[in-house]
Order: structure tokens, then sequence, then C-alpha cells
């Protein structure tokens, strides 16, 4: 096993636990892999990275990340193609986004080196728990938070960042429908929307709670102002197809500048869909739907891939989205998953080999 | 030692550690007190709370509050006075906040007398690390965060509540310069500003660092889409006085309905100060200062008491505040702190007497 992170020392579990997953019947980011890389900041310096059995954490009662979310993430996918091949998609643009968040939170940036030759050594020691089935993959989950200790409200001077993974299926499952939000909100201007900062996700829970006891899956977060211009939904950047263009909002400060957002738009334009990246109405997207000229509309994201939306919500109305053939989204998932999977060519340079 | 609660179990140090701890030069929350109260909840219900020693938590790297930011907390202090009294100031206030931000993020709302009996059981038996000395206090830190696991971005399905203490002197320390943001922001319209949510702050310490970095402590926070209106402080509320009028903004959904705030404008009405509770602009804050009407700008907040400031900064420029001889910073802080101490009678019925 090579790696060019230096001291980055590897203590291996004594018994896996690979044999007690049903690797049949996996749900998502619930079992987890036998092993994980740690790496501390202290005293102003990351230190030496090490990869130790999947454990508990020891952290005092007074660290910061108890207090003050401190705490940003990535997520990721580990595909295994069918002669036992090992790849990630874009990795770099994770290692990049993980130091965005972390700027924007105060945070120390993470090494380039730390993150992708951890990332490599890690996942090629836990091999085994990279799912070959379809659909599934290993979850790969780099993240950072506070430990710290202080009650004073500013940035803690200690911090740990770790990669743990956990085998998966599907994030979604059945139909989606989602629930166009009119009173909530995930984002302000100028505030921490585009970095994948813990609390944007905490505060999406109880609206979304709201949404589910009314029957939906998700809710697609709109302008805290104005609640007319529909941004992203809750892990995933979203697509609206009107007539034959695919269209997508602009990232902004509110908005995450998702990796499969970004390569759905590049296979797009590659296929000749004319595509557009500009404000989305709520009032557009209800006329579009009454007049026919709403042909599709989906989320993308790495967790839940493409995920077509049946139907949505809005004003106490439902409208129903109509059942394609040849779908933009059908057409798009094959080709990005194909790419992911190693079972087509990979014209952008994508693929990332691991092993 | 009385108790309501049922099933409240008490383990003792061995050993004290307030031998150890230099009473006469305490800084804010960076050292604990010997005992804490934990309670957890799981399967849907809260366990019985334990007292035991200060002492490191053990939680899966999978723990949502490291991924989600499901976390809050409180703040309050416990004062001592000149005869060995121990006192709270509005403790039920805290405790009903406590459960509108729970409530908020999606998190189980804690029974009011683990919050009320748990707190007097803690502080009686950590009585001695109170510290008496002018300005210092005991700072009483109740906080609950998502101990469930997995990398599903939903809700957890269990909880920890902490209750730890902190022996500790000021806040700030000199005068307090503050710089009027205009371009980050702190709270969306619809979104969490009002919780005491841990991401809240993790948010505030860039664009903070940003405002030391030129010289100012703290930011004033204005709204998310014009700037032109100020909201509230790092942590604390802001008062402002034109000419004799004190005035103070609305709280919102983007506002944290502070105690101090709502104290003192009470004390304030009580004193027959003329107040308003409005919107304040940064254009007339600004046309105050220069005809030198503004004569006071000071934030409330429990760690801070009241904290005059010294300057204000906006678009590269400086505004001084005047240093007054009878300002209403001091009187209300004498007011506030005399009650709180048990200085003075408690008009309000304010004090909740603890030991
Ligand atoms: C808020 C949010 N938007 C969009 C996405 C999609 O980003 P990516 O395609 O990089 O996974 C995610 C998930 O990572 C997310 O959390
Ligand atoms: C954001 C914020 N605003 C205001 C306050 C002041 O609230 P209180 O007076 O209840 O301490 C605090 C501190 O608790 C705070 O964190």
């Amino acid at each position: 096993m090579e790696t060019s992170v230096k001291n980055l020392s590897i203590e291996k579990v004594k018994t896996s636990r690979l044999s007690e997953i049903d690797f049949d019947n996996l749900s998502f980011g619930s079992v987890f892999a036998d092993h994980m890389l740690i790496c501390e900041y202290v005293d102003g310096a990351w230190q030496s990275p090490k990869i130790v059995p999947y454990q508990p954490l020891s952290l005092e009662p007074s660290a910061k990340v108890f207090h003050y979310g401190q705490a940003i993430f990535e997520g990721m996918k580990a595909y295994k193609d069918s002669e036992g091949g090992v790849w990630l998609f874009r990795p770099q643009e994770n290692q990049k986004r993980l130091n965005i968040s972390a700027k924007r939170l105060a945070m120390p940036e993470l090494p380039e080196e730390v993150f992708m030759d951890g990332l490599r050594t890690l996942l090629q020691l836990d091999e085994k728990w990279i799912p070959q089935a379809a659909g599934s993959s290993l979850y790969v989950r780099p993240f950072m938070f506070a430990s710290g200790t202080g009650f004073h409200a500013s940035p803690a001077d200690s911090y740990t960042f770790i990669i743990a993974c956990a085998p998966s299926g599907a994030y979604f499952s059945g139909k989606v429908s989602v629930l166009i939000e009119e009173k909530y909100s995930r984002a302000a201007n100028g505030g921490v929307g585009y970095a994948k900062a813990g609390g944007n996700y905490a505060g999406q829970f109880y609206p979304t709670q709201l949404a589910v006891d009314k029957g939906y899956q998700q809710v697609i977060w709109t302008d805290d102002v104005s609640h007319e211009y529909i941004e992203e939904a809750g892990a995933m950047n979203v697509f609206v197809r009107i007539g034959d263009t695919l269209i997508t909002s602009p990232v902004s400060d509110r908005i995450l500048d998702g990796v499969t957002r970004k390569s759905i738009l590049t296979l797009a334009e590659d296929l000749g869909i004319p595509t557009e990246v500009r404000k989305i109405s709520v009032h557009e997207l209800v006329e579009a739907a009454k007049e026919g000229s709403l042909k599709e509309l989906f989320g993308a994201g790495t967790a839940a891939v493409i995920s077509p939306i049946a139907s949505f919500g809005y004003k106490g109305k439902d409208y129903e989205l109509p059942e394609l053939e040849d779908s933009y989204a059908h057409k798009l998932k094959k080709m990005i998953t194909d790419i992911q999977y190693n079972r087509a060519e990979d014209k952008f340079g994508w693929r990332y080999s691991v092993l």
C-alpha cells in the first residue's frame, strides 16, 4: 500500500465486522466500515493522520462542536466495477469544497494530500466494504469539527478531521414528491448556505418534518425574502425541464455548488440538450405545469444521484409531472452512473482510480 | 439535598479540583466545575438524569451532532450574595427558550422539572464553585445535542442533555468597538436565528474575525437583504439611545429573544425612560451620530451583562460615542446586577433562590 502522506500510521482491526453485514439489504449510511482516518489539528498545525479501527470518540463536554456548530462535512461514493476496480468521482472537488466550508466557518483548511492520500489508503484497506450490487456503493463521509473547548463564543483552537465509510443502498425509496416552501428557509444572503455546514441541515429538519406530515418526502427551498425563486432541495440541487430546455438555478452564497449538478450540466451540453442556468420562479413552474410544458423536475446529488420528482405541492395544490419514456433524468442518470461505475468512456477525466 | 426529579442519581467526585482554580484571575468559560448533569433521550423517552463528575463524553463518529448540527444551548449565571446566598436570574425563561430552540431543530423538548430541579441540585452540590468577587459568577451552560447515529440527513433518534458550569470573569475586557456588517449575515427570514442553535454561532466567527482584523471586537448584524437595519450582536441584543429615548429592535424569527433585553426594557420603563421597540436603520444611527443626538449604544446579554459600545464603524468611517457621566447603560447595569446579586429589592420577582 503506497501513500505519500508522511507518517500516515495504520492500526488494523483485530477482527473484521464485514461478515455481520447484510449486503443485500443495505439502507443508507447506517453501518460503518472497519476503519476510519483521523487527523487532529492542535497548536496551530495538523498532526500525523492515522487509520484506526472505527471506534467511539472521546470529547470534552465543553468541546465547541456541541455549542457553536463548527462542523462541516463532505459526501462522496466509492464505486466498484465488474472487474473489482474501485473508483471515486471527482474527489478533488470535494477536497476543495471542504476547504471552502472550513474557511467560512473559521476552521483550519486541511492539506490536500491528507485528504486525497488518506482517502485512497483508507479505501484500499476497506476495499471489501465496497458493495458491487447495482445502485449500491460505499458512501464516504469526510468531516471536520471543533474539538477545542470553552464556553466563549469564538473559534476553537483544535479540530478533528475524520473520514468514515458506510456501505449503502439507495437514499430515497420510491417516488419522490416535494413541497415548495413558502414560510421557512434554508439560507440567508451573506450566510453559510454555500458551505456544507452542519447547521444548514439541522435547520431543515423541522420544516421537512412538517412537509412529511403532509405526505411529501422533501422540501424545495425558495429564497428567504419573497419565496418566489426555487433554490435547492435538502441534499440535492434541482433541475427543471420546460419544453426541451434543462434549467437549474445559479449557485450563490445560499446554494451548494454540487458536484453532481455541474457534471449534469456538462453531460447535458455534451448531449446537445439546451441548458440554462438562471433563476426559476415558482410562478414559471406552476404556469408551465398548467400548460403542459413542464416535462421534468429532478434532484441531483451524490447521495440521491438523480431523483426524478413525481409531483410538487404549492399553496395547497399538487402538480403531477408526466411519466416520460425517454426522460432527461433517466438518460443523464445512466450516463453519470456509467462513468462512476466504469461502464463507459470517461470523456471528461472525472473518474479517479483507487484500486 | 431535596429534589423532586424522580431517580436523579448523584455520583460525587473523589477529589475536588476546586483548589486548583485561581479565582482571582478567572477568564470566561474556560475552567469547569466538579460536576455536571446529564440526561439521555433514547427510544422516544428521556431517561433518568444523573449528576456525575465532569468528564469526557464517548460518542460514535457517526453521531449526528458532528454532521448535521443538531445542537442547541442556553446560557445563565449563578450569583452569590454577600451572605453566601445563591441566586439565578429568571431561569424559567431559559428553560422555555431551550424548548423553543429544540422544536425548531426537530429535537425533543426537555421536561421542565429535569431542567429546573437538575439545575438546582447541581448548583447546590457545586456551590463552592460560585465566585463571590464583583463581576464574577458561575456561568451555567445547559446544552443538548444529537447523539444518535447515521449519515442520512434526518433528525437523530437519540439526544444528550447536559448542564455544565464554569466559574467566570468578564466576557469582554476593555472598551468595545463594533463594526456594522454590510456583507455577511447571521440569520435568514424563516430560518433559525431566533433559536440558540450552534450553527448560528459558527457562521458568525469568520465575519467577526474579519472585523477583529480591522480592530473591532464585535459585529453588529444587519438584515440579510438590505443591510439597512441593525439586528443584534454576536451574543447580545443591541440598545440605542437617541436623545433621551432608549430604542431596541423588535425580536423576530431572525433575532434571539434575550432575557437581558426584556429585563432592561422593563427596568427602563420602570425608571420612566422613554422606550421604543422598533426597527433601527443604520442611516438613522449615522445621522444621529453626526448631529450629536446619538448618546449611547450598548449590548445586553447574560454573558456580557451590559456592554457599553465606545464606537462603531460603518462604510470605512468610525463614529465615536460620547462618554456620559450618567449613562443609561451604567444605571441599568447597576439595577440589573443589584437584583441578580441580591443587593436590591426584587420588584418583578426575577430572582430565583438556589441556596
Ligand atoms: C444542500 C445540498 N445541496 C446539493 C447537494 C448535492 O451536492 P453534490 O452533488 O456535490 O453531492 C448536497 C449534497 O452533497 C447538499 O447537501
Ligand atoms: C445571539 C444572541 N443574542 C442575544 C443574546 C442575549 O440573550 P440573553 O440576554 O438571554 O442572554 C444572546 C446570549 O444569550 C445571544 O446568543
